[in-house]
C-alpha cells in the first residue's frame, strides 16, 4: 500500500519532539503545562508547535477516551473568594486543551452528592472539589472514580490531593496585628461547629483554633472569648450584638470570615459605634468588597489564584498519573491592613 | 415506491452539502462552527442552509441522545448579579433532570466562540448565553446548532429567545427619582460604545439611551451631560474626576453599573465630598453590596431570579420544540432608593 504523502500527514507529538530535539514525554509535560520542565524546553516545544502547526489530534483524544473536561464543584458563585480560585484554574486551563465547567454543590450533602455523580456521568477527566461538606467517605469515592483536587478542607486522604490556606496561621496573624496595636480583649465570631470531622478538617473550625493559640501565645488566654453563630451576615449581626453586651466588651472583633465582618460593620452603625474609633473589626478572606474605601476592611489575603493555579496543576498531574501519591498543598496567608483596625481607644 | 411529496421531506444535512458543492462532513464542521473551515466555505454553507431553510432535526439529535445539559455562559463569575440570575436557573432546572454547568466566555469574542464550540462539543441540549459580545452572526450560528436561549442583549433573531430586563425604562426611573429629589444636573456615566450593532443590543447604551431620553422627558435635555468611559471601579472614578471638573459640576451622578457607583463614591471619598450630603449617586444592577449599610447605594433591580427563571422555561419549551417561534421577554426593573441619594444641597 501506498505511503500517503507528508503533506497529508497530521502532525504527531513526535514530530513535535523531533523538531524540538526532546523526549515525547517531555513535550507531553510541556502541553499539559505540568511541573518539571524548565523555562528552555517549554520555549523550545512551543516553537516546534507553532513552526510544524501541532494540534492534538481529536481521533486521538476520543480513542484515549479522554472528554478534555475539568468540572469544578463550588459551594456557591457569590463569594468572590472562590472567582479568584477561578481565576487560577482558569489561567491555567488556558494554555491546554481542557475546558472547565463549574456547578455549584449548594453548600449541601445532598446536592454535592447529585453534582459529583454528574460529572462522573459526564466522563469529566477530572474534578476540583471546593469547601466540599459532603462525609469524607463520598469524596474518597468520587476520588477513586476520578482524579479529584479538593479545595478548601483539611482533608488527609491517600486518594486525593488537597489545597488550602493555611487557616491556622492566618487567624494568628490577625491575632498578633490586633495585639500590636495594644488591644488585649480581642473576640472571636466563629462558625458553629458540633461534627467531629467538620471540627478537625474545616478551615472556620481551624481559624477558631488558631486564635485561641494566638491568643495564648501573646499572653491573652483570659481574654478568649468566641461568640459561636455562623459564617453569615446575620451571623455576624448576631455574634457583634452577643458580645457587645458583654460586661467588659471587646476592643476589637476578629471575625472568621469578611462576610461575617461587614455584619459586625452593620451591628456596630446600628449601635451608634464605628471601626476603628470605638471597637477595631477585622475579617478573613480579603473578599473584592474588603476593598473598597468606604468599608476598606482589614482582613486576611489566602491568594485565591495561587490556590487555583496549584490545584489545577496537581490536578493535571494526577490525571497523567492517577496512582500518585497524595499531596497536601499549604500556602501561607498574607495580612492586608486597612481602615477598620488601630489602637484601642 | 412512492417518493414523499417535495414539500413533506425534511430538508436534509445531505441536500445542504448539494446545494453548496461540498461534503457533509463539512456542512457539519461549519454548522458546529468547528476548527478547519474556510470563510469560503462556510458562506457558502450558510447560503445553502438559508436558501433551503434547512433546520437540524429534532428527531436525529434525539438518535443522537440527550446529555441532560444545558450550558450557561457568562461573562465571569464576579458580577453578583449574575449569581442572582443562576439562582432562578437553578431553582427551575432542580425540579428536573438536567444538569447545569456553567463556564465563562471572559467577555470576548475569541473566548466566547471557544466555549460555545466547546459546549456543543459536548452535546448539551441547550444553552444560556448571558450578556455575550460575540457578532450576531456567530449566536445566529450556535442557536442553529443547539437550542438557545441569550439574557442581557437585546437581540432580534428568529432563532433564539431573549430575557432582558427593560434598561431603557430603568434609567427612566432613575432619572424620575432624582429629579423628584428636586435634582437638575443629573449627570450619567456610560460605557464608552461605538460598536454600531452594540449600541442597538447592548444594556449599556440602552440605559444611556433612557438616561437621554427622560432628562427630556423631565425638561432637563439642557442638562444631558454624559461621561463616556468604561463599566468598571476604575471607570467610574475616572468618570466622577472628569464631571466634578466641570465648571458647572452636576448634583447628581447616575451611574449605568453599580461596580460604577463604586467608582464614584471612591472618588468622591478622595475629593473630601461624600454622597447625598455634596452629591447623590444612584447605580444599576442592585448587586449584594448595594445592600450593605457602609455603602447603602440607591439603584435598579432587574430581578435576576426571575429573568434566570424565565429564561430556563423557554429553553426547556425550546429544547422541546426547536422550531417554534422566537421569544423576546422583557421584564420591567424596580428602584431601590437607599442611602446615596437625596436632595440637593
Amino acid at each position: 500500500m501506498h505511503q500517503p504523502p507528508a503533506t497529508a500527514r497530521r502532525v504527531t507529538i513526535g514530530d513535535v519532539a523531533r523538531h524540538a530535539g526532546v523526549s515525547t514525554t517531555a513535550v507531553s509535560k510541556v502541553l499539559r503545562n505540568a511541573y518539571g520542565t524548565s523555562a528552555h524546553m517549554r520555549s523550545r516545544v512551543h516553537a516546534a508547535v507553532d513552526a510544524l502547526g501541532y494540534r492534538p489530534s481529536a481521533a486521538a483524544r476520543a480513542l484515549r477516551g479522554r472528554t478534555w473536561t475539568v468540572g469544578v464543584m463550588l459551594p456557591d458563585v457569590r463569594n468572590p473568594f472562590f472567582a479568584d480560585i477561578l481565576d487560577g484554574v482558569t489561567e491555567h486551563l488556558d494554555s491546554t486543551d481542557y475546558q472547565l465547567f463549574m456547578t455549584s454543590g449548594c453548600d449541601d450533602v445532598a446536592s454535592e452528592a447529585r453534582v459529583t455523580e454528574a460529572m462522573i456521568d459526564r466522563s469529566m477527566d477530572g474534578l476540583i472539589l471546593i469547601a466540599p461538606v459532603s462525609p469524607p467517605r463520598h469524596l474518597e469515592r468520587v476520588a477513586q472514580t476520578v482524579p479529584t483536587v479538593v479545595i478548601g478542607r483539611h482533608s488527609r486522604s491517600a486518594r486525593f490531593d488537597t489545597v488550602n490556606d493555611d487557616d491556622f496561621i492566618g487567624a494568628g496573624l490577625i491575632v498578633a496585628h490586633l495585639a500590636a496595636l495594644g488591644h488585649r480583649r480581642i473576640a472571636h465570631i466563629e462558625h458553629h461547629e458540633t461534627d467531629r470531622i467538620r471540627l478537625a478538617e474545616m478551615p472556620n473550625a481551624l481559624r477558631a483554633d488558631g486564635y485561641r493559640h494566638a491568643m495564648r501565645e501573646h499572653g491573652l488566654g483570659e481574654h478568649i472569648d468566641v461568640a459561636s453563630t455562623s459564617y453569615t451576615r446575620a451571623g455576624g449581626q448576631h455574634g457583634a450584638k452577643i458580645l457587645l453586651d458583654r460586661e467588659d466588651p471587646p476592643t476589637a472583633i476578629f471575625a472568621g470570615a469578611d462576610v461575617v465582618a461587614l455584619g459586625v460593620l452593620d451591628a456596630l452603625t446600628e449601635a451608634g459605634l464605628s471601626a476603628p474609633g470605638d471597637i477595631s473589626v477585622a475579617g478573613y478572606d480579603n473578599i473584592t468588597l474588603a476593598g473598597i474605601r468606604a468599608v476598606s476592611l482589614t482582613s486576611i489575603d489566602q491568594g485565591g489564584h495561587r490556590i487555583g493555579t496549584a490545584a489545577t496543576r496537581l490536578l493535571l498531574d494526577r490525571i497523567t498519573d492517577p496512582d500518585r501519591q497524595a499531596t497536601q498543598v499549604k500556602l501561607t496567608p498574607t495580612p492586608v491592613v486597612r481602615g477598620t483596625t488601630g489602637p484601642p481607644r
